[in-house]
C-alpha cells in the first residue's frame, strides 16, 4: 500500500492487485505498538488508514489473485485468477508472506475444530481453556499476549533450545505467571474426538514423547513468503524470498521491483516494509522514466 | 526515533542524543500525505507522536548536540558539545541534513530580513507581498503550496533546464495560476535597504543578468547531511553522504550504523528513514548479541 501511495502521487497509472489487504497485519492479534506515530494501533485500524490514503490517489484497485507474472518483449503480463490479464511496463510485486503450516499429524482435521493459524480469528472461542501455541517467536509470543486476557494456561512449544522474541514480548509473557515455555519440543500430533484436546510433542534431546491436554492450538512458526507466481522472473534465496538489491528493491528482471516480507531484506517489519515499497515505487518511476529518454 | 523506538523496545541500553526533535520535518510548511498511516498531518504533530511513543520505552533523551565519535579499543566514544563523553558499544547516527545555503551576494546579511530557510516560520510575515524561491524540487514546491495560501505572486527560480518536484506538487502549483517558473537562473544577489527588495538571477544559456521585484526570498535548494562529526569513521559519497550496507545500515566501522537522511540512501522520504532506523537498531542489537558470544 506504500507502494501504491508513491506510484499515486507520482501520477503514474497503476493498477493495484490484492485479494485482500492487510495480509498478516489485519490479522495481528495485540496492538502494534512498533509503527512510528501510534502509540498504539490495531492492525485493522492500520490497515484502514493505510488504505484511506491509498484511495486520495487515482490508482485503480482491482480484487484478485495474481497468478503469474511474464515478461514479454516490451515489459510484463500479469494472469489473475478471474483469468483475466494486464500489460505493464513495471511491476511491483509486494506480496507477503503466509503462515507455515506444522506439518503434524491430525493438523489439517482439526483445523477449524480447535486448531488455528489466527489468534484474533478464533482466540475468544478459547475462553478459560488451556492452549498450546506452537512456535517461540514474536509472532507466538505476540497471540500469547492477546490470549492472556481470558486464557488460564498457555504452554509455548518452541521447536529449538531457546525462545526468540524480542525482550518486551518475553518480559510481559513471563510476568503473567500463565504461561509455560517448552523449548527443544518438536509437535508430533494432534489429538481429539471432534474437537482438539490434546497436543503431543517429542523432546528432541531425549526423544522421549511427551503429552499435554490442551483445548486448543494456534501455529505460530512463522511465514512462507508468497512468491511462486514470479519464480521464473526472479532469483530465489534457500527461503524462497525474492532476492532483491536493497536499496532500488530491484529483482534481476528489469522493471521488476519486490519489497516488504516477500523478498530478502533481513528485517520484517511492518516499517521497513513500508520504507521499501516507497523505495519501489520511486525506483519504478525512475526506470519508467529513464525508457521514455531511451526512445 | 524509529531506530530508538525499536532500541527501547528491545530493551538495549539507549541514549539518544539529539539537538532538537523533528529536524526537517518538524519545519515542513504542508501537510505531510505521504507518510503511510495519516492521509494529513502536520509535520509538527508527526513528530510529537514519534516522540511520545520514544517516551513508552524506557530509553533515556539527552539534549544536545554531538561534536564527534571516536573509535576506542572496545566500542565508542561520543564527545558533545557540552563537553561531555558517552561511552557505547555500538553507535546508529540518525542526523539527518540542514539547509543548503545558495551562497549568493546579500544571502547572509538579509537572513531573518526577507531571507528565509523556513517557510513554515516566517512565511506568513509575506502576506500579500511577491516572494521568489529559489529552488525547483519538492521543497520548493510544498513550500510554494503553502506560501499560496497568503501570497499573491511567487516566482520559483530554478538553476536547471527544469523543474523536479512530483507531479502532485506541480500541478498544483500550476493551476494555483499564481506562480511563474522561471528555469536556467542563477541567483547572483539578494539586494534591499533593511529588507529584501529584489533578486538578481543570470539566465545561464544567454549569461544576461535579470533584476525581480520581490518582498521575500526563500532558500529551498536541497540540503547537506550532518555528517562532519563522523567523518574519521566512515566512507563519504561526494555528497557527503555516510556510505552504508543498504540493508543493515552498517557503515566501514563496525558497530556503527547511518540511517536516513545523513546516509548513502538514495531515497530521501519520511518512510524510507523511519525503516531505515528500525533496520539500524535491530543491526545494532544483532552486532551486540554476537559480541556476546564472542567472548
Amino acid at each position: 500500500m506504500t507502494a501504491a501511495i508513491y506510484a499515486g502521487r507520482q501520477k503514474m497509472n497503476t493498477l493495484l492487485i490484492t485479494k485482500d489487504f492487510g495480509g498478516q497485519i489485519g490479522k495481528k492479534a495485540v496492538y502494534i505498538e512498533n509503527y512510528p506515530g501510534f502509540e498504539k494501533i490495531t492492525g485493522v485500524d492500520l490497515i484502514k488508514n493505510f488504505l484511506t490514503q491509498v484511495k486520495t490517489t487515482e490508482i485503480e484497485i482491482l480484487t484478485a489473485e495474481v497468478t503469474k507474472i511474464k515478461k514479454e518483449e516490451e515489459g510484463f503480463v500479469v494472469l489473475t485468477n478471474d483469468k483475466r490479464n494486464y500489460k505493464a511496463i513495471s511491476v511491483i510485486v509486494a506480496s507477503g508472506s503466509d503462515p507455515r503450516p506444522l506439518e503434524a499429524k491430525g493438523e489439517k482435521e482439526f483445523l477449524g475444530k480447535g486448531l488455528s493459524y489466527c489468534a484474533l480469528c478464533d482466540g475468544p472461542l478459547f475462553k478459560d481453556k488451556e492452549v498450546a501455541i506452537a512456535g517461540g517467536g514474536n509472532a507466538a509470543f505476540e497471540t500469547v499476549r492477546f490470549l492472556l486476557n481470558y486464557i488460564k494456561k498457555i504452554y509455548i512449544l518452541e521447536f529449538g533450545s531457546k525462545v526468540c522474541a524480542d525482550q518486551t514480548n518475553q518480559e510481559i509473557v513471563r510476568q503473567s505467571g500463565k504461561v509455560e515455555i517448552i523449548t527443544n519440543a518438536a509437535v508430533k500430533e494432534i489429538k481429539g474426538d471432534n474437537f482438539v484436546s490434546a497436543i503431543v510433542y517429542e523432546d528432541t534431546r531425549t526423544k522421549e514423547q511427551k503429552e499435554l491436554k490442551v483445548g486448543g492450538v494456534f501455529v505460530e512458526i512463522g511465514y512462507h513468503p508468497a512468491t511462486a507466481f514470479v519464480k521464473e522472473l526472479v532469483d530465489f534465496t534457500d527461503k524462497d524470498e525474492i532476492q532483491v538489491e536493497p536499496e532500488s528493491m530491484a529483482t534481476k528482471t528489469e522493471g521488476l521491483f519486490a519489497a516488504g516480507d516477500c523478498n530478502s531484506g533481513k528485517y520484517k517489519q511492518i516499517v521497513t516494509a513500508a520504507g521499501e515499497g516507497a523505495k519501489a515505487a520511486l525506483a519504478a518511476y525512475g526506470y519508467i522514466e529513464d525508457l521514455k529518454y531511451k526512445k
